[in-house]
């Protein structure tokens, strides 16, 4: 795969032929980066992350505030920061972890790490995400980071996104997996059973997340709060007003929707790289 | 002051002498129980809440599910109920405490306790307040228990405001004391900057609250988060305004503002008790 990301160096000129602008979506998609391997590789799905995580990180330059988003795409992102900057391609770099999890990662590879309280301003902030729409509107937080991604991601100037195609879906909460709300450990099963009625006439399910470590116990955010994740079968209709219900409820910290925040999306597929932008 | 009291027995009928509906704050005052002693005792601040605690206690009925607030106020209000299900005078009582504090409190009195998650449906709340304005809207959590209060309050049908009239204010964060707002302890002072700045016309300074043993340790609530205390120079003139833009800050849990939650609002002063309704 290596060969393929080299595709993408900055020694290829960016040269967008933008399709125009979809009157429905207010998106479009540009797709100078199109490519097709002569061998027709089969691309595993790290590759495909690998594929966008190198796309993403063409838009860093030396000297920026940078947000690390967390999961299996968001690392490839760390992994090659930490190249750049060890080959002196990439220098003066400071990094904001989303997690616990990515601060470990990034220091491990010599990044400079700071956090909000001391860089409120960030950058660019590079993230993936469980689900794209066409709006280039997501639910993020599987990974269970979804506070201080929202944080950090909130707080950047840009924000691209980063994916493989198996994200895209036409309506959040499409994909039928888990849509992150973290709540306050106080009355969690009131807080679930709350957020199951709110979304009822969607076939909404809602279910603790557990640790997954063999044990039943639940999965504890790095804030020290659960998870309910909300199952749907039919995808949500209007996002910002789903959003501000759940945001409503009292013991509610946080949930997966972000609406509005990515300023493009990068989605590696079989065919080659997409990028999205509003 | 134990005879003060006697003059809101249920013994005494309720006769309330209404005053018209004032449009402006579309709230009433009924004064049915202004009282002056013949010997006009020097009341302490504590007569005061206690004579406002027995008044609301009143309002409490054999088998209902009560949420128990947290406070020196509401621990007015535990007492009396621990005492009327000491003599047999309540019966078949369900609390539902606020704070890990009202719920030792409670314990030590033999009152049955409940949680949400078992109980999602409230009949009465009684709870303190640290302001109370002229639409019976509310500045709380100076306990440190705003979240857990909100949750109970807001599940309740009824919810009845204890206070002396040191509390009145003519606008909230008019005191010139805390409105507090719970936040995540992750990147906690970019969040008291965000907060400060947020209402910087009103002359607002934003302090961590600090656990006051001595210590510089910031203050942990029952949730394991931080308290941020908004101290405002001038009072806010939008409530629900405020708690929407405060709310919508990522990191922020919850805040001390209950808009639109009381139902009403049992005063005691040096001349009597008055009680607000909407």
């Amino acid at each position: 795969m290596a060969s393929l990301s080299l595709h993408f160096s900055s020694a290829t000129p960016f040269v967008p032929r933008a399709t125009p602008l979809n009157p429905r979506t207010r998106t479009r998609t540009l797709k100078p980066f199109s490519i097709r391997s002569q061998s027709a590789p089969v691309l595993s799905q790290d590759d495909l992350k690998r594929l966008a995580a190198d796309k993403a990180v063409e838009s860093v330059k030396s000297g920026m505030v940078l947000g690390l988003g967390t999961g299996s795409t968001a690392a490839f992102v760390v992994d090659k920061l930490g190249l750049l900057l060890s080959t002196g391609q990439l220098s003066n770099i400071v990094g904001i972890p989303t997690s616990k999890r990515t601060q470990e990662q990034a220091a491990s590879l010599n990044i400079p790490l700071s956090t909000l309280d001391l860089h409120p301003h960030i950058d660019l902030a590079i993230d993936g995400a469980d689900e794209v729409d066409p709006n280039l509107d997501l639910v993020k937080g599987r990974g269970g980071a979804l506070l201080r991604e929202k944080m950090v991601e909130a707080a950047s100037s840009s924000f691209i996104v980063v994916a493989d195609d198996s994200k895209l879906v036409s309506g959040l909460g499409g994909s039928g997996l888990a849509m992150p709300v973290e709540v306050v450990q106080f009355c969690w099963k009131y807080n679930l059973v709350r957020l199951q009625g709110l979304f009822k006439e969607l076939g909404c399910e809602a279910k603790l997340r557990v640790a997954g470590d063999g044990s039943e116990k639940p999965y504890v955010t790095d804030n020290g709060n659960y998870i309910v994740d909300l199952y749907f079968k039919n995808p949500i209709q209007d996002g910002f007003a789903a959003g501000k219900e759940i945001s409503a409820m009292e013991g509610v910290v946080e949930h997966g929707l972000f609406l509005g925040m990515a300023t493009s999306v990068i989605i590696a597929g079989k065919t080659g790289v997409e990028v999205m932008t509003k």
